[in-house]
């Protein structure tokens, strides 16, 4: 036997509510995820503070996918927690990965492969600490799923000690 | 024949009131040089605006001087040159100058070998520039002769139509 149902003026399915109800979660589950869930592109990282730059070079077994110079910025959170040593929530820290453009023994950025971020909630049970990471120039392509940060997480915690951050403030 | 000279309420020898004037002439450079003359050392650059870095690897010719990361960093006035290809009076750009530490293959920033400074006051014969460099980690012991300011220009001269800037705002 089908129930009908009032929703509004018009009588719909019981089964045609239960669509509804699912696609106006889904929307409210994809909507907390964009606000919430998922860390926010840092939006003009390139004015935070430069903590510091190295580079990959071809004698390093990652050179294949991480070769270049690498750039580590700190939002104005992280650069406090760079100097105190425990990064308050709301800390930002970005690291730019660019591969590598060589010309008469300098080497100097090529194009973006990713954008690693680390962002500090002080609830996250990986340290407080999330992790994201963005395909080259892209604000929206994701590189982090679940099994991603829990390897992110893996190695950072290595560096408890230092509120799990490997990188120090260059002078 | 000697001359004496009343200076005060002392006598002292002509030759004595010269050596005197000439001290008195000696402080008043010295301390117009400290205050007009000489570009200052950059506080707080490592605050700035990240222009780019580079890095000078050993296939370069001048690595054994110049070997390492280099990074250039702006103040407020000249990021507003690097975005509109012209540069402000006040504008001053930092190229932090350091030796390369090498790890299995990455480079980071060993000991700092000097700080390179423009800094535009608009007025100087040099494009309106004046250039600097300060050694290690030192504020006070200058590089630049009036030679070497004359060389640093023979080479920015090339970039005319950059304001006589090389870098560029990595984005």
């Amino acid at each position: 036997m089908r129930e009908d149902v009032r929703v509004g003026n018009r009588t719909r399915p019981r089964s045609g509510l239960l669509v509804v109800a699912a696609a106006v979660l889904g929307m409210a589950l994809a909507s907390r995820a964009a606000t919430d869930d998922l860390v926010p592109y840092p939006d003009g990282y390139r004015q935070w503070t430069h903590v510091s730059s190295s580079y990959v070079g071809p004698q390093n077994a990652g050179y294949q996918g991480n070769g270049g110079l690498h750039h580590i910025y700190a939002n104005k959170e992280a650069a406090e927690g760079y100097r105190t040593g425990r990064f308050p929530a709301g800390s930002v820290i970005v690291a730019d990965f660019l591969e590598p453009r060589e010309s008469d023994g300098v080497v100097t950025d090529g194009p973006r492969r990713r954008l690693d971020v680390m962002l500090k909630d002080g609830k996250s049970a990986s340290g407080g600490w999330r992790f994201e990471q963005f395909k080259g120039d892209s604000r929206a392509e994701r590189l982090v799923t679940p099994e991603v940060a829990d390897r992110c997480f893996a190695c950072h915690k290595r560096r408890q000690e230092q509120d799990f951050v490997f990188s120090s403030l260059r002078q």
